[in-house]
C-alpha cells in the first residue's frame, strides 16, 4: 500500500484560548476510497511523538510502514477495501524535520513578523487540532466518521472528536488512553519529559532557530519518553543486566554503558534530528490540558477502550474505570486489554493483538 | 529521642575499582546502647536521597524526626531499649550542604591537589559504602549485627552487608528494594533522574565548585525522582486535576500551573539547596552497579522483604521473585507487602504499616 502526503491549509484558525493563527497547515494521508454518501471514513489522530503516517509506505524501498499498518489496510481490522481512512498531523507535531510531516507550531514562521514563533506561539489544545482536522475532513467531502481511532495522545483526540462533534462521530477506539482526562501523575510526567529541552543551553527560551538547536536536551527528553512508555518486564526481557561492551565495565568509567543505556541513546539520537524541542513542550501542554470529564455525557458514540496490561502511563485500571463511568452515564463501552510486556507502547507496536477486537467493534 | 551527628574517618580506603581515596569521612548517629557482648546492634543504611538521620531529633524544636522514626525508638519495632541502632551516611551522599551530613565524594577536596574532585572522584559502589561502614561498626566495638535494615538504595546496601559479611549479619530487612540486582529499567530510570543535572549549563562537566552550581538541573532531577517514586493513585488522591491558582488557567500561559506541578517544584526547590549534582550522578551509578545475583547464595541471614504494593520503581513482584529465588537456594525469606497509594515512598513515609512485621522478624 503506497501512500502520499498531502497538505491541508486554513487561512486562519482561532484557538480555544482565543488567539488567531494565520496560514495553518497540517499534513495528511489517506488509504481506501470515500463512498458516494461520504460516510465510510475512519479518522486516525496520532500519539505524542507520532505522525500522520499510520499505514502503508511512501515507496517500495521504505524500511518500515506506518505505525498501525498491522490493523489498517486491505482486509485488515480497519479494512481499506471498505473504509476511507484519513490520518493527519496534529498542530505542533514533534517531527517538524521529517520531510513527510506538515504542521504548524512554534517552529513555523509567523506571517505577521516573518520570524519563527518560538514560545510566542499560542497554546493549542488537542481540541484545537481536532477542529482543524474537522475542517480537513469537511473539505474531503466526508459527511460522517464511521470511527475515530487513536493511540495515547491520539486516543485523547478521538475523545475530543466525539464530545465536540457528537452527531458526526459514530464510534471511538480509545487505545492506551487515560479515559476522559489526563491523570495528574501524567501532568507531572509530561513536565519530566520536556524538562531536558528547557535545560539545554541552546534552547534559549525557545529562540534557537538561527543557531544551534537544543539537540542534546531533545535527545534526553526522547530517552525519558521511550523509557517511561515501556515497562520493567520489557527492559528485563530485551536487555537484561548486560553491558553494551563486555570489555568496558561501567565500574571504570561513566562512558561505559549498560545495553539498555546504549539502546535508548542510539534510538533517541536518530529520532532527535527530526524533532523540534518547542513542539515537544507545546504537545506536552496540549496533553496536560486534556479533560472532558464535565462534558463526557455529550458523547453519543460507543467507545472501545484498548488499554495495555503493562501500561505505566495510562494503566488499564483507567480504561476500566472510564468504561464504567461511561456506562453509568448511559453510554456503550467495551474494553479489550492487550497482553504483553511492552508497556504503553504495546498500543502501537503490538496493536495486532487487538486486531479482531477492533475489527468487531468497527463492523458492529 | 535527641540524637547527635558524629564523624567517622578512615585515613585511606581502596574502592572495588582499585582506586584509593584518602581521608574518607562519613557521618553517623546512634540510638540505644551497645551491650557488653557487642552483638545487639542494628545498622540502617540510607536510600538514594536520604541521610543517616533515621530517627529522633537533633533538638526539641526540629520540625520532624528522622525518616524511620515510626519504627526506631524506645518500644518501637526496632526497639532502642533492646538494640543499639547505628545509621551512617553513604559515600557520595546527596545532601552535602545539610549541616548534619558528613560524606566523601565529588564535592570533597582531594588532599593530593587541594581541589574539589568533581567527576575525577573514583566510581564508588554500594559495596564500597558498606565496607567503610563495616570499619565504622568495628570501631564502635560491634561484634555482630543483629540486623541490617534499609529502604530502597539502603536495602541494596543491606544485601551487600549480608553477602560480603555473611557471618557478621544475622538478619536483613530489605524494604522497597529490587531483590538481588537493580532492574534494567531502573538502570535507565536513574539516567533519566540525573540527566537534568548534566544538561544544566552550570554543571560544567562537574567543575562548578568555584562558580554557580547547577541548581536548576538539580531541582528538576529531584522533581523527577519525587514523581517516579510515587504513584498515579497518590497523584490523583492528593492533587487531582486542580490548578495551583484557579484564576490562572494553564491554557493561557506556561507559567500557570496545576497543583501537582507547583507542589513538586516547591518541594524540590527547597531540597535542591542541600544537594550536590555530582553526588546525584555518583549515587545513581552506585545503584546501577548493584548486582549480587551470582553471589546471593553466600548470604546466611534470613531476609524480610517489605515491598510497597504501588511501587513503580521496584514493584512487589520483584520482592516475591527474589524471596522465591532465595528459598530455592536454601535461604529463609519472608515477605510483607505495605498497602497504600504512596508508591515507592510508602517504604519511607508509611513504614509504620510494616512495624509489626519488622518487629516480629527482628525479635525472631
Amino acid at each position: 500500500m503506497l501512500v502520499t502526503k498531502r497538505s491541508f491549509r486554513l487561512p486562519a484558525y482561532t484557538t480555544e484560548g482565543g488567539r488567531t493563527i494565520k496560514d495553518v497547515r497540517v499534513g495528511y494521508e489517506s488509504y481506501g476510497k470515500l463512498n458516494a454518501a461520504g460516510d465510510n471514513a475512519v479518522f486516525i489522530p496520532h500519539y505524542y511523538s507520532g505522525t500522520s503516517h499510520a499505514a502503508g509506505k511512501y515507496s517500495e524501498s521504505d524500511a518500515a510502514p506506518g505505525y498501525w499498518d498491522a490493523i489498517i489496510g486491505p482486509g485488515k481490522a480497519i479494512d481499506t477495501n471498505r473504509y476511507y481512512v484519513v490520518s493527519a498531523d496534529a498542530l505542533c507535531n514533534l517531527n517538524v524535520h521529517d520531510p513527510n510531516v506538515i504542521t504548524t507550531g512554534p517552529a513555523s514562521l509567523d506571517p505577521d513578523t516573518g520570524r519563527h514563533y518560538g514560545m510566542r506561539f499560542p497554546t493549542v489544545t488537542l481540541g484545537d487540532s481536532v477542529r482543524v482536522h474537522k475542517a480537513l475532513v469537511d473539505s474531503l467531502g466526508i459527511t460522517r466518521l464511521h470511527a475515530v481511532a487513536g493511540a495515547s495522545g491520539g486516543s485523547n483526540q478521538a475523545m475530543e472528536w466525539a464530545v465536540n462533534f457528537p452527531d458526526f462521530v459514530e464510534r471511538v477506539v480509545h487505545v492506551i488512553g487515560p479515559g476522559f482526562s489526563i491523570s495528574p501523575w501524567v501532568i507531572a510526567l509530561l513536565d519530566a519529559w520536556v524538562a531536558p529541552v528547557m535545560l539545554d543551553t541552546h534552547w534559549n527560551k525557545g529562540d534557537y532557530y538561527h543557531g544551534p538547536s537544543p539537540l542534546e536536551g531533545v535527545t534526553q527528553a526522547l530517552k525519558t519518553v521511550a523509557l517511561t512508555a515501556r515497562h520493567w518486564d520489557w527492559a528485563r526481557n530485551y536487555f537484561g543486566y548486560r553491558l553494551a561492551d563486555p570489555a568496558k565495565l561501567p565500574l571504570n568509567s561513566f562512558a561505559h554503558q549498560f545495553r539498555i543505556q546504549e539502546a535508548l541513546q542510539q534510538g533517541s539520537s536518530l529520532t532527535a534530528k527530526l524533532v523540534d524541542g518547542n513542539h515537544m513542550i507545546y504537545m506536552a501542554r496540549a496533553n496536560q490540558l486534556y479533560n472532558i470529564e464535565e462534558r463526557m455525557d455529550r458523547i453519543k458514540a460507543p467507545i472501545l477502550f484498548v488499554p495495555s496490561a503493562t501500561d505505566l502511563v495510562f494503566p488499564p485500571q483507567f480504561a476500566l474505570a472510564a468504561a464504567g463511568r461511561f456506562r453509568a452515564a448511559g453510554g456503550v463501552a467495551q474494553v479489550f486489554v492487550i497482553e504483553g510486556d511492552g508497556g504503553h507502547l504495546d498500543g502501537v507496536y503490538s496493536i495486532a493483538r487487538a486486531a479482531e477486537a477492533i475489527r468487531g467493534f468497527i463492523e458492529s
